[in-house]
């Protein structure tokens, strides 16, 4: 596999794609090519409403546009996959959303997945998306924690909040898996595992993950 | 009323926004104010792809933004309703999305909607959003044109697909009332409905109608 | 418009159909012809429980037949829409419930719709008609004030159990959007909506609205 | 077990009575009481329209809140169950309809469930009924075979046309057992099953051995 | 009918099966031939896990193999049907599910169906179970009393218990009738009715009553 | 990461078993640790009928019990999941079934799944499964090529069927994305993307990359 494949984070937040970039690198492969992130410096700082959502749809889909020819595939570093569908009718290369790829890896490790988001904001839109995508009966719940997307960057505010919400997804909602509602968040994955007992599924990696097995498959094809 | 109700063509065709003027200019009620159309000049010329629709929905946004205080209720005159709920945290006056206006309206004198698409492009996007509303079990089927947005606006040219669309959504899907997928086609309601011998909501004057009788009974809740 | 449109109270409550014929008369259009109210006075003294529906339906049935020709719509003044379908096999005119228009018109608004019943007896009655709509899902919560249908034209005592009840559908439901349950409650609307925050929908101005424009759009289609 | 069963025949027409009675009589049990059908003779003569199905069900409770003492439980034979949630209103005792009762029984003997319907006027109203009950999903689809209610009591006309609907209902829909859509045509009911291939259910037999089982199980409760 | 129908136990407890003779005692019918109880004395003692049901599946259908000549009908009595669609592919005879047959039952005297089960490690699997049925919207709630399923034997343990839960099922979930979520229970029936004021299946009886109606159907037939 | 990772062939062919290393070789990674197939000896020569699954979930459970401690995660190499849910009863290690992994793939590159199955005999079984799962509503259709087991490892006979069965899923089914309905099939998938022109998921990759995904993040959290 001779081109890199493109982690996208649809909003302007350097630290969050610094964070994204820390929690792929151990799935970068050798013998698969190598994994580049990239900030929209035009999106807005943090996908946190509808409005931002819709901003950066078509930022994504004119920066695939642009450099569709140097990548592999693209994984849309969001959870709100914004620009996925429109992506996908610009280049017929994978492009992964983390939100869709979330719960599909939740999916795989239990029957009743629960969402820690960040913002009470983005849940009536996140159950606007799980409906769309047929995948509503699989969510147990979803919670924010409501902390800024900048907020969430600090671990230490963070794990605290998360935890307890991963536990109420468990214990009021009877989740037996759980995903986090953004990006950016993966340094806090083993933890939360272990404060609530439960499966826990950072969407990054999740999709960086299938990203990789795709992009090496379609080179065996060739083969 | 004092303010008028401002219905946003997000699309950049004047001649569609033209029609549209037409459509509803019947509704208009002296006694409820005056109903104002514009056309997004910067959108994209009519909306088939997904990614049109994505570029339309911030300019919606910001367009409800710049003007909210000026209007009483806003009407967006494309069936997929871009920027619909980015708009509705944007202001708390009526935001009516002509595709679910549509759809409501079919609701009302059919249980079996048939939708006539002008393109076979959106026919995906728009069950997405049938299910993202919970929807998409009152739609018995959608079948497209296939004409461009600019050619729909020749109503000679699209009199004979859309009435041959009519009778298959009718007898293949089992379509007991039709609502037109797209603004523009208002001209063409009446002859449909004798096509085909079902009623056929065109789904701007449909919003349209709503978001009057919304602002009359807002300002009769001053009284 | 030479016709008037027919709004069919199916219960024999004389104050019932005075409360709606004063909510929709700022609707009656000049150029489109005039509304007028009837009262079924074999119905029972209310809907109440789904013998009272059923025993409605017959009735709502044989007036229409019995009077088709003189009206250019009828619209069903009960939520239960009793009749309904029967209605649709005697005449093509439109026949247009409460029930389903009150239910479009919120969904027009929010996207989780509370209803506030009058009486617990017909919460099931509704769930069922939801789900024979396949409207279920758009439903966040009904719940009743427990009130007669008398008592409830009492503004007074109905407007503080009202208040507290759309309250709880906002908070407890998630409901975004409310909707009366029940025709005769118009009067309230207004205040229901400054005690909760929540955009509130009227059933029966929100049915007339929609069948005076059905009938403009008809008689337009003739011109 | 004292009491007799009533089975109540919704419509006016003696034949499809005496019908009934012909199919349930050898289910009679010594110990557990007789069956008793009854005509409601001024009910529509056959249920085909949803006017007549509204008609019928005011009459259906009435005659159970005159008899309501006389009897351990009731069956509506007619598959629209026309009155059944307001008889329930009336009568703690069993009241079993013979469309839920005719899906419940196919239920346990297949995945997908054909219905073979007198007449096309019925399906849009069985679905609704369908959808109400929550099983629409275990509808494989339902078929007519228009012939009046009188003319399929003829069974020479009835059976040749019902056979062909059956494989059908397998062969184009998927059904593996299959159920009538009506009451009175148990004397075919092991004919379309050799025409078939496929279970069949008479649901009036159905819902009568349930409500013997019922009542049994009440009897053996008070010992 | 000259061959017996087989209820099977398909665990090992013998107490099991001896009182879900007593149960179905008072059904057997004089002329539809006799009912035989069975227990597969290798398989689990008690269906708990979805271990001990998977490990049953294979030991019915090996059973149903050997034996399904010598019997008319099986009822598999344990309310997670284990090995029901393989049993299917074995014979053509009736095999019935208590879990289906209660299920189906229950929907014929309410709308919202409560479940007690046994153990809270059934749940789960019984709601999956009730998705792949496309049943789960009839399903008001599942709750277990967590005692073993030697223990339920005991009655004066399960009564209290078991009343406790159905009146949570009743005021908690809405259920207005309540079925047993496993075999065995049936001499509780009617207490439990008493204790909640909701009539209660037990899947036993429902499934054999259904299986000797079946059964007397077929042999009509060829008469 | 010390310990392999489990792949477990529910059925007794060891030339699948072989299919299946060959597939997956590519995938061990050098620092994860390596992939270990097995076949299950007694297991049936094929997973075809509900009775096969039947037959192997005890066996893939029993395996799981023994070996739980030599491996990091199992994979169950059957479309049918055999004994999935059994497994997590056994153990908390990731045990990750092909037909789950197979969906939630498709799930990332399409939006209409279509499933190509070895057998008619499975399809209804599948579907049982996809309701269980909650899934159903993203099958866009799932249809046979009808080869033995064993005759699908011959792979020029397997090629012709599958790319015409790929295509009648595009055409006629709606779906833009394919997964195999079976394990052994890998070989095929680029030859069935290159027929078809649509996305093609082989489950069992997809499995194994998330098992090690899973694990490597595993090995990671302790880190």
């Amino acid at each position: 596999m001779s081109q890199p494949i493109c982690v996208i984070n649809p909003n302007s937040l350097q630290n969050v794609t610094a964070s994204i970039a820390r929690a792929i690198e151990p799935l970068a492969p050798e013998n698969a090519g190598s994994l580049q992130c990239v900030t929209l410096d035009v999106a807005p700082p943090g996908i946190v409403s509808q409005r931002d959502a819709d901003r950066a749809a078509p930022l994504v889909a004119a920066f695939i546009e642009e450099h569709e020819a140097r990548f592999s595939a693209f994984v849309l570093a969001c959870y709100s996959d914004p620009g996925l569908f429109a992506a996908r009718e610009i280049t017929r290369k994978p492009v992964i959303g983390i939100g869709q790829a979330g719960i599909a890896a939740a999916s795989l490790l239990g029957e009743r997945i629960g969402v820690i988001a960040i913002s009470a904001a983005g849940i009536a839109r996140h159950w606007r998306y799980y409906r769309a995508l047929g995948l509503e009966r699989r969510i147990a719940g979803e919670r924010s924690i409501d902390l800024s997307v900048a907020e969430s960057g600090d671990e230490t505010l963070a794990l605290e909040r998360m935890s307890e919400i991963a536990r109420m997804l468990r214990d009021a909602d009877g989740a037996d898996v759980i995903v986090f509602g953004c990006a950016g968040m993966a340094a806090l994955r083993a933890k939360i595992e272990a404060a609530s007992g439960l499966p826990v599924i950072d969407p990054c990696t999740a999709a960086v993950s299938f990203a990789i097995a795709r992009v090496r498959d379609a080179a065996g094809a060739g083969s």
